[in-house]
């Protein structure tokens, strides 16, 4: 039995991924099978796709510019394995992203003709929306992996270590989209949103979504290119580089192939609990956060109990690469699967506990919002501060944890087994987007009262299962990037042939961590700078617009929507590039000045990205909800001086949970990929 | 000549340190004969001076309590020596403090008296004020730390380490002084300024500094406790634990006394530098900035010059306490002085470039305002965090010059040198609160509008020296506490008698810097919390008062000052408490757990809490100076949106550079501190 997982693990592997994805297709076309709705929302929802379509397309072509160059780069530096490998991982995520998009923005009129008859129709709809992106983001993460594996280790002969080495190819190849995907479509959503905010609800008086608004069309096209397409592509980068990591670690820890698979194997039964997770899904209550709490509980049962014959089958019984060191049993490394599934829990309520308007951290951030502006940023950024503590703690006990049961290795089946409920969790934070744009089209389409009745719940819970996968996703990351840097540190012993110990009294390391910081802050500052760019384009073609043709305002005139939607396209691909090279550029050039630098930068990025990443996601889902529960009528409600601090806040968190904040997630890892690329230039 | 410096050299420091505490004692007389004012300014300057001595005397006996605790915990765990050493520590930085803040309150009404004659008259008055606290502060750190270690070695032959052992007692007793002040201070500071404005210029719309704002005189108290008595004891602890710092690091590291007394030297004839520096700030054109530039180069110059013979008498032939490894010569070690001095120099520049009216960051923060408050905030934070990458350059090739010249024992020279102008730089410091409370007296005291037309461009100045001054402490502080941990280091593996390594890839030393960056962002959490809710308290008491006593605002009813500044002494006192044992509890609770963890901590504090004072106190004092530029007439002036939204920036601004981001600055070091102190404990 052992040798038949081991020798076929990358199959089953495959074979659990093409599930996912055979989910994905049944699931798209049972929802292109319900009503899109009357002319004028299906007008409408096809002017979102169309600028999403647009915009995406832009995007592309600008990332493969930079991929080009960086697929040419990587044949002398590596091997043209790595850089085939740096290809399909692009590719893959940019599919993932493109075809999740695409099942969104037609998901979005089918939501709001369902919400005509309530909650659970409603929800239904959504979250099968959703869950055509987080399946095929695993789907197509596991398949690009185990398929590319496959493909080297039985076409190509190569041993298993080479072709674990240009999965690191793929792995980069998914970051390189996602830094790109999560700045370009943070800038353009939240250049959208808050211009189209600033001039139209706070200006001209008029209330969101209000089709008068030319940055209308824009607003809606954001919330799918980046919260649907940018997340899809962070998600996607986040398995896969995990994934890779966990692989590489693996090879370069113990001896024998099962180790290799192992992390596979998790993520592709993971994927079976995760379609049945998805069933408990439902709610005929109305409680929707239930509803999608439920389904996530019974994927993690379903998969902590398949852990138990994969680990028990692939991990007993151990050899090392070298000798000494106490070996861990598979016992040990269930206990860390079953840690790895416990973060994601704790995360979970985590995060849900500072940013759920159920709770203290949102209730005292709308409380604050009665004595103005200043205080509700005050308590906000305070909340966010805060938030970031009950996080580092969890992760501090996970990589204790771990580590004691089966070291380093230990955190890397940890933070494996995290991310194997990926697919379920995107789906989760998928529907929320769909929702947000189900509430646009109602609005925009003059649909009856009751159908934004539905879908504003709807949104509410979207907001924190957004800030929930987010928290997930950094969370992962930072314990994805340890270990990233774990076999960077053993690769670079290898290749180079001498002991390399990165001491924290090493001035050179100390150098390094602050460069690390300085990065992530750099970072943050360009793309919250871009953003005020971006909006500040948009507020002034806004006023333009009812400058030159008067007509809009009273319905005679048509705005040019198009216009919007051009200017925050251009200012997305124009300021997404410099901030995306940051950990890049910089890492070769500290890894070529220094490696104790290079070391200490890796670890820099982490720890300083970890903090400034759960700050912002936080804090801004803090700020977004408190709004959200002033307007249902707490602390004076709609028009109160309440509601308007809390507005401010909303938008100054906009940039912060929707720009730099998720961005964070994949530029850490970036820099621990590109130092381990980099290896053979500076050694 | 070099036995004569390295016997009496810290006699040297002594008879330097004595002619500070003259300087300071001649100028309080020639202060203090000036005119007071007529009798309306010398009664509201009494009622500041009552509630700053109340506050005071009350944060005082605060800390008196914890201090006596920690002093009877030192006898066990260190010994006599080095809990007598924290006593004077803690005393010398709480009479700088106080007798400080007791000019400065009696100079406010002096200084708004003669800004009757203009700027150059009223300038000189405010800069001998802050030049009081000053000389004060590195007279009397100097004096404790030469005149302990004198009465040690001559009266209780003690032997040079074990004198030095005793002194970390006395950086210890400044830090707690130090994180307790910064923060008590600060939250009374930012407490009563909150709640000031939100019911007296937003509410009640009078006017800053109006009489009968119940909240006006805790307002100006609070500029005293906080920016003068809070500044004072930061920039205390900042000197004495860097003098500490660089004694033991070099007593651990070279043999012979020369190098213990090297730091105290260099301290002393920098005082007589600073003394004649402060001779040259003077204007007659009026340019302020100028005047105060003028003077600190002066000072720069001669202590650069003076360095030079201090250098090559005492640091000439240096023998190591252990073989190997290459020795600096004098002139390495000089080189390091002169990096220190240039790190002064530069992060003088740069916080002025991100703070001041004059550069692109304000004035972008002010455009911004033009679209809301919004806008404002997000420009305000991504200015701050983009202010954090310059000064992390610099500290970078400082520590990459000074570590090739003379290894870490460079860093430690260079931060000494930075740290040696710090009287020059707290007299510029400490003029903003007096000046400002100068603008306070005449603006109750209704005196002419040309003495309003004075104070207003000094205190502007004020907020630039303010901001920089901050960036000057947070820089040195990084890299004392380098120094200390280099120091903690070497000090555990002579007491433990084993090699200590902290490696980057030990899952421990991964735990630390996560809970070491974890402390940064709660503690910052912590102490904005705590400014709101005191903000909160002062506004509910204003809003009360005009509400029983309408007679307020005709002016038939007298205001109960004393209650406000009643209010936020209490908050003050009650809040400061757990922040302030953070550093210590934590530091302790893993210091017990494991020293990896430890050092990773200490690590984690440094690079997080780096960023997080940074982006705090540049963002602050560009959120406060957009205002300033605004008020001036730029962006639609008084009374604009841009005014309402700037306002926004000022009061989000107010927590993080004069309550959270300085705060920072003393709970990196006592992190530190308490390692050293705890080794016995955990070897």
């Amino acid at each position: 039995m052992s040798d038949f997982l081991s020798d076929y693990g990358a199959l089953i592997a495959v074979v659990c991924a093409l599930l996912a994805v055979v989910y994905g297709v049944l699931t798209t076309r049972s929802l292109l099978a319900l009503s899109p709705g009357n002319e004028v929302m299906q007008r409408l929802s096809a002017a979102v796709q169309e600028g999403a379509q647009a915009y995406l397309r832009r995007q592309y072509t600008t990332i493969a510019i930079v991929g080009v160059i960086l697929f040419i780069a990587l044949i002398p530096l590596q091997d043209i394995y790595v850089a085939v490998g740096f290809a399909i991982g692009g590719l893959a995520s940019a599919a993932a992203g493109f075809i999740g998009m695409n099942v969104s923005v037609r998901s979005n009129a089918r939501v709001a003709e369902a919400a005509r008859g309530g909650i659970s129709p409603a929800l239904a709809v959504a979250f099968r929306g959703g869950a055509v992106t987080g399946m095929l983001v695993v789907g197509l993460a596991l398949l690009g992996t185990a398929g590319y594996y496959l493909i080297l280790t039985e076409l190509f002969d190569r041993d298993p270590k080479e072709a674990v080495y240009a999965l690191v190819g793929l792995g980069f190849g998914g970051s390189l989209i996602s830094v790109f995907a999560r700045l370009g479509g943070g800038i353009f959503t939240k250049g959208a949103d808050v211009g189209a905010d600033i001039v139209g609800k706070i200006e001209a008086g008029i209330p969101e979504d209000d089709p008068r608004n030319p940055a209308v069309i824009a607003d809606n096209v954001g919330d799918n290119v980046g919260d649907c397409a940018g997340m899809a592509a962070d998600l996607f980068e986040t398995y896969a580089v995990t994934a890779v990591a966990v692989m590489l670690l693996g090879v370069l820890t113990f001896q024998g192939e099962a180790v290799v698979l192992f992390p596979l194997v998790m993520g592709g039964v993971s994927i079976i609990a995760s379609i049945i997770g998805a069933f408990f899904v439902r709610t005929s209550s109305g409680n929707v956060e239930r509803a999608l709490y439920q389904g996530t509980i019974v994927a993690g049962i379903i998969s902590a109990l398949l852990f138990i014959p994969v680990t028990s089958w692939m991990m007993d019984g151990l050899v090392p690469t070298e000798d000494g060191g106490a070996l861990p049993s598979w016992t040990d490394i269930y206990f860390c699967a079953l840690i790895g599934l416990a973060v994601t829990g704790a995360l979970f309520v985590i995060t849900d506990y500072y940013t759920s308007t159920r709770f203290a951290p949102v209730r005292s951030t709308a409380k604050a919002s009665e004595t103005g502006h200043a205080t509700n940023i005050i308590q906000g950024l305070a909340q966010g501060l805060q938030a970031t503590a009950a996080p580092a703690i969890v992760i501090v006990l996970a990589i204790w944890g771990a580590a004691e049961f089966a070291g380093v290795y230990g955190v890397a089946v940890a933070v494996m087994a995290q991310l194997s409920l990926c697919g379920l969790i995107v789906a989760l934070d998928a529907f929320g987007p769909i929702t947000d744009n189900a509430g646009g089209i109602a609005e925009m389409a003059n649909m009856p009262e009751e159908v934004r009745n539905v879908t504003d719940p709807l949104d509410a819970v979207g907001n924190t299962t957004k800030a929930v996968t987010k928290g997930y996703a950094i969370g992962s990351a930072a314990l994805a990037a340890l270990v990233l840097f774990a076999a960077f540190k053993i690769e670079l012993e290898e290749k180079g042939g001498v002991v390399v110990e990165f001491l924290l009294d090493d001035p050179f390391v100390l150098m390094g961590l602050l460069i690390g910081g300085m990065m992530v802050c750099l970072f943050a500052a360009l793309s919250m700078e871009a953003v005020g760019r971006a909006g500040s384009a948009v507020v002034e073609e806004v006023r333009r617009q009812f400058r030159e043709k008067p007509g809009i305002m009273d319905g005679t005139e048509q705005p040019e929507y198009g216009q919007c939607v051009d200017i925050v396209t251009r200012a997305a691909q124009r300021e997404m590039i410099i901030p995306s090279l940051i950990p890049i550029v910089v890492t070769v050039i500290v890894g070529i000045l220094s490696v104790e630098m290079l070391g200490g930068l890796l670890i820099g990025v982490i720890v300083v990205g970890l903090f400034f990443a759960v700050m912002m996601t936080s804090g801004g889902g803090a700020w977004d909800n408190a709004k959200k529960l002033i307007e249902d009528g707490e602390h004076g409600g709609k028009g109160s001086i309440a509601h308007q601090a809390s507005v401010t806040g909303d938008t100054v968190g906009d940039p912060f949970k929707d720009t730099a904040g998720p961005a964070i997630n994949p530029m850490i890892k970036v820099a621990n990929i590109v130092a381990l690329l980099i290896i053979p230039l500076i050694t």
